[in-house]
């Protein structure tokens, strides 16, 4: 069974042994309400898949849902999910599937982490048994697999490719440090520095800059160059701090495809210069719209062997 | 059984279960030699302890040594051993361990992850899952405890922190990265960066650097308010991919105590922001003189558990 919960949208759905989805469901994050309220919806999405003939077969039940999340105690605070603030949804989750009469063990991951289970398991990470997986998008997230086994961290924030810094006295990032990862690299970087240095669009955003720069635009090429070159330092940060083979990388910026894979590329040569990094790979995500249903799914079965 | 090897001296211990050594001994590296000819040097430290009336009951074999190491392949080409090129100093050890009637596993490990396993076992990661343990010195290293093991990763390099970039756009590394925390934070560019900023003293290196900063001098604590915020910057940017929540650091620069730890632990706040990693400790090493035998000893007990 898989939840994934963003600020769009909170999406169910039965995930069976190869990958494939029954039951699929969603509902519209409620904006406006309380706690309760935006819980409301999950119950929702719960009931759906409970009017599923395959539902007594669930054997373990992920949740994948936008951070920052503490697995350690089940909760979540989204950015973009205000009425959530250090919302129980694990417990809260596993008592709705009770009393639907699923009494089975429920696991918390963050949308990072989910994301990387999913690649691990079906997508352009599987049988590397050391990557790192990304999302390039309004922000940047990620998650690792070391030794073949998900790496979430104690509290499930493992991977946080987003707030590295690759710019120890660069801008304040909105997070409180300096030089991040994200403040240079995700689409909202890359079209706040395209605009500027002058650039000018129909679209003002990392798309928009995109597309300019596939037509040859210097400066929306010059901003996907230097948001390559931030990203290029953190995988080779990453692959020289934790031994990881490969980068996968999905998410709205990565859909523009060698427009940021190309300066990526580039330049990681100048990052991961030592022998045991050099073979580094950066390849695009393989799973699209599904993946954050996929990735509640496979790290329920990664986080829960047993079950 | 635990076999140190370094640039200037290689050592060996037999190392009891609560860490007590005997039979420590000693040759110096040798120089002007060949492969064959460094070889021989840990052929008598293995002769000398297994003089010892305890030889017979050693179970298993650490090697730690100067890197790179290839731990999947069992050789080290280590920067200040010239002789030794994809050195095959596994198989050999076991070799002169079978000579005389010890038929062991041996393992192998680079420095940097031996004296992590160090301060793991005895030292001041002891009781931490999740610790970056540092050596900044000549240059600086590292190895890296998660989930309470030892993530040494496929060929025995991880926790390289030295050679992660802090700075994407700074000067070239020797490595060929670019902004290398070691170009930054290593004695040789302390020393180096004051020197060009002007400082002058009786002794030109890091410990010189170190005791005009004690004294006040400006540029000389600039020096090391420099080096400190790029550490900080990298234990921050390693706690928040892998959730390590201590950085232990040893080596000749950490021996200048606060002139070193105080803005190391004054800039991690402004790279350390997120929740998750905001209550990261930064920690001198605790183990001195016999850190590398106690290392080796260490690595062998949690990389051949079952021995």
């Amino acid at each position: 069974m898989a939840i994934d919960i963003g600020g769009t949208k909170i999406a169910g759905a039965l995930v069976h042994p190869d990958g494939a989805m029954t039951a699929v469901t969603r509902r519209p994050t409620p904006r406006g309400t309380d706690a309760d309220g935006v819980m409301a919806a999950v119950a929702e999405v719960v009931a759906d898949l409970a009017r599923d003939p395959l539902w007594a077969r669930a054997v373990r039940c992920g949740i994948g849902s936008a951070g920052p999340v503490d697995t350690s105690r089940g909760t979540v605070s989204p950015v973009n999910i205000g009425a959530w603030r250090e919302f129980p949804v694990q417990e809260r989750t596993a008592a709705e599937l009770a009393a639907r009469g699923a009494r089975i063990p429920v696991v918390l991951a963050g949308d990072g982490v989910a994301m990387t289970a999913a690649e691990h398991w079906l997508g352009a990470a599987r049988g590397h048994a050391n990557a790192l997986c990304m999302v390039v998008s309004t922000g940047v997230g990620g998650g690792l697999i070391l030794n073949n086994q998900l790496h979430p961290g104690p509290t499930g924030n493992a991977g946080h490719i987003g707030h590295i810094s690759v710019a120890f006295d660069g801008e304040r990032c909105v997070c409180g440090g300096h030089g991040c990862v994200e403040s240079l690299a995700s689409g909202t970087a890359i079209a706040r520095w395209a605009l500027a240095q002058g650039w000018t669009g129909p679209d003002p955003t990392a798309a928009g800059v995109a597309a300019s720069a596939a037509a040859g635009d210097p400066v929306a090429l010059a901003a996907f160059d230097r948001a390559g070159r931030a990203l290029a330092a953190a995988i080779a940060a990453t692959a020289t701090l934790v031994e990881t083979d490969i980068a996968v990388i999905g998410g709205g910026v990565a859909a523009s495809g060698d427009t940021l894979f190309e300066p990526v590329r580039r330049h990681l040569a100048s990052y991961a210069a030592l022998s045991f990094v050099k073979d580094l790979q950066v390849v695009p995500a393989a799973l699209g719209t599904h993946a954050g249903l996929i990735g509640a799914a496979a790290a329920a079965m990664m986080l829960l062997p047993t079950a």
